[in-house]
């Protein structure tokens, strides 16, 4: 769980909250065996030298993990969300739910904002 | 409203995406009258430095204007959030809040994830 003594903002300076890597995370958790380089690649649109890159820094954080191996003649990488990735994910939507319900508060409690109310968020808080 | 078409992940790729300008902004929507740099700094937990880059980049974006003026003796600089800043955050927190939803939702239906279920997120969308 998120410390409640933290700011919430200053929690979301992890290396979730770059959108390429949020979107990469997403996709892992979907499935249980992991996704391949190529399958990561099509659903997050990103290009071989972004995705390179993400996967290196969220490997490093012991995010997720990487296979290489031969599927007949043609090398194959597959990468696959860690235990401690998922646990640190989680907490990190946590966060960013509590500072989403913050912000959509201040957005809704003032005086010009009335016209575009967050039903989601305000149902879920009720 | 954001593109329907547009991939949300690629959505937050703005200028309200960065932590501390998300806290900078929540606090100025929750007043009429703006901010002083003072009241800011300490809501934000931010050092006058990083501040005042944020301050730049969002008045250069036209998301706040800025006004400096005497008080008495001492010199005052104060924020306001424009009508563009206030629409430009809602769309920006209403992309956020889809990202959010389906990534609770990616985490709860997989197979290692149903301890840690999403019960704001959930409800909003049922």
């Amino acid at each position: 769980m998120p410390n409640k003594h933290e700011n919430p903002y200053n929690a979301l300076k992890r290396i979730f909250h770059e959108p390429n890597r949020m979107a990469i995370i997403s996709a892992l958790c979907s499935t249980s065996n992991g996704l391949t380089f190529r399958a990561l690649k099509e659903q997050c649109e990103l290009t071989d030298g972004n995705l390179s890159r993400h996967l290196k820094v969220l490997e490093e954080a012991g995010v997720l993990m990487i296979e290489k191996k031969f599927v007949g003649a043609k090398p194959q990488t597959r990468a696959f969300l860690t235990d401690k990735g998922r646990e640190n994910f989680v907490e990190y939507l946590q966060v960013l739910e509590e500072v989403l319900k913050k912000a959509a508060e201040a957005v809704s409690t003032s005086d010009a904002g009335s016209e575009q109310p967050f039903g989601a968020i305000k149902t879920a808080r009720a």
